[in-house]
């Protein structure tokens, strides 16, 4: 049998989606479940088997030769287990096993969401065409993955790129990871509105005083609102500027709510990796905002089961 | 003919070692000349040229296939380009076109100093069977290699590993590179003993004011000198985790000057590390003294060349 499709799960702390993804990335099927978060582990996984249900319950089902998943994290790709920080009922949960038991056996590519993201904006997004890549995804927390030397670098347990938890500030702010001046601590989307509260920024009549609300403050000149963004912006650069001085990247991809802000993040960043970014290697880097939307953590499961499919007919695929 | 044996140089700012490598990583034949850094390119190019002219007159060199070549930084592998910070009429020196010219047109391999550490000790020393390593020198400086799956990633421009200039404190002094809070600025054997000193810590009768003198007078319970190694060791801890974080590896090898400090680093380093380094997927991470030697150097270079050199009777060579 010809197998042309791949299955992807994208496992967030919100829902858990699932689809059949062709060798161009399109989604010919989607499922979806809420994630029931705060209940035991095997009733999240009755939520999983009820979108795999729902896929293997399709006449296109038996085209599927892979089952790509993208987890939110941590991840062990080497054990086949998740331990979502979001997910309390699972910690080490065989998520690998049990779902190639709920696919008939089909082979399981398991990396982190942020791995994920990285592979589908290797793909066919903004990082298309780059060999070595940061994709980061800036939002309630800080995340990402690497594409080096052409391939998606997951790393042997499917963590790697987990730039939202380098140190950036080695006696900042505790971060609950447990180490201290963490990039998500001073760069994500509640920290930015935390300091811009802290600092006397006051929200609009609507009250909303999320970072999407100090975004647009800063937009109308707020320094306050401005000033929360140009830290977090320096915090991402030295994270950025780390990554490349270590591993030599040339592009920097960020998406997420924050990634959305524009230039109101974007300005500042571009202004703090001249500073950070010095050595000759790497001043050639850029930054871009991400491409892909909300099904980015689809199609990069996708891309990483396609890149395992011998059988792929994927045209080019970040694997 | 056969072809087993490769030809290695280690160009630093203070010497010029040339070498026969066999596939063991047994030097057969070594040349050495003093660096003429305050030169011009020229003279200093003739220096190489004489510890050439050394192995090319040797019975040997008619085994030798490729030339392997560890310089201090930066380099640029994909332009065949080096310049040395301590080397000032390098600057975008056309090396390896110079050395193939000097070598009768043999391929050449060029990775930066840190790299080809890291290459010595994956091949023969502490890193030896693992897949995923950063070894370091820290020294004057503070520099660094990766090897990433099982093999060795220079990155594009052969600079990858750069550890010694991460930012691990955004807000922190200016480093020369230009950025500000380098590993380098704070853990290099000079900034060790700078800190020391301006802490209230002062030298024995010898007057000798060195990294070595402040691990000595530390090991005897100074508190000046054992709190400037214990900043040292956390800024290291804080570089080390961060790379772990980024591309997962399971040891960090310390070498150079100051890694021979012993405890006075490594008890301080390993606390650190349990600090900075707290995701699930990096707990396991491990740190280790270096292994090899002076010659660390011309054995990284040899295995860059002979992972290379197609005919090669390596039996195990990182790269």
């Amino acid at each position: 049998m010809h197998t042309d499709l791949v299955a992807a799960l994208d496992i967030g702390g919100t829902k858990i989606a699932g689809a059949l993804v062709d060798g161009r990335g399109r989604i010919l099927l989607r499922a979806q479940r809420a994630t029931p978060a705060q209940e035991d582990g095997d009733t999240v996984m009755g939520a999983v088997e009820e979108v795999l249900g729902e896929l293997t319950g399709s006449p296109l089902w038996n085209r599927a030769g892979t089952v790509g998943i993208g987890s939110a994290g941590p991840v062990d790709a080497s054990a086949g287990t998740v331990s979502p920080v979001n997910v309390a009922g699972w910690r080490d949960y065989p998520l690998v096993e049990r779902v190639r038991a709920a696919t008939g056996g089909l082979p399981v590519e398991l990396i982190g969401d942020g791995v994920a993201i990285t592979a589908a904006e290797h793909w066919q997004g903004a990082a298309r065409g780059h060999d070595n890549a940061l994709c980061m995804v800036v939002s309630t927390g800080v995340g990402g993955g690497l594409v080096l030397n052409g391939q998606l670098h997951p790393g042997p347990t499917g963590n790697a790129g987990h730039i939202g938890h380098i140190s950036v500030d080695l006696d900042g702010d505790a971060c609950p990871c447990g180490s201290r001046g963490c990039v998500e601590r001073i760069a994500s989307g509640p920290n930015i509105a935390r300091r811009a509260l802290e600092s006397g920024w006051r929200p609009g009549p609507d009250g909303d005083t999320s970072a999407a609300a100090v975004a647009a403050a800063a937009r109308e000149g707020d320094p306050v609102a401005v000033a929360s963004f140009e830290r977090a912006a320096k915090a991402l650069a030295a994270g950025i500027a780390a990554t490349a001085t270590l591993v030599e990247i040339d592009i920097a991809v960020i998406g997420g709510g924050v990634g959305k802000a524009g230039d109101v993040l974007f300005a500042p960043l571009r202004k703090a990796l001249a500073d950070y970014a010095t050595l000759s290697f790497v001043r050639r880097l850029t930054v871009a905002p991400a491409l892909m939307g909300t099904d980015a953590g689809l199609v990069g499961a996708a891309a990483a089961a396609l890149s395992r499919q011998p059988s792929s007919t994927a045209e080019r695929v970040a694997g």
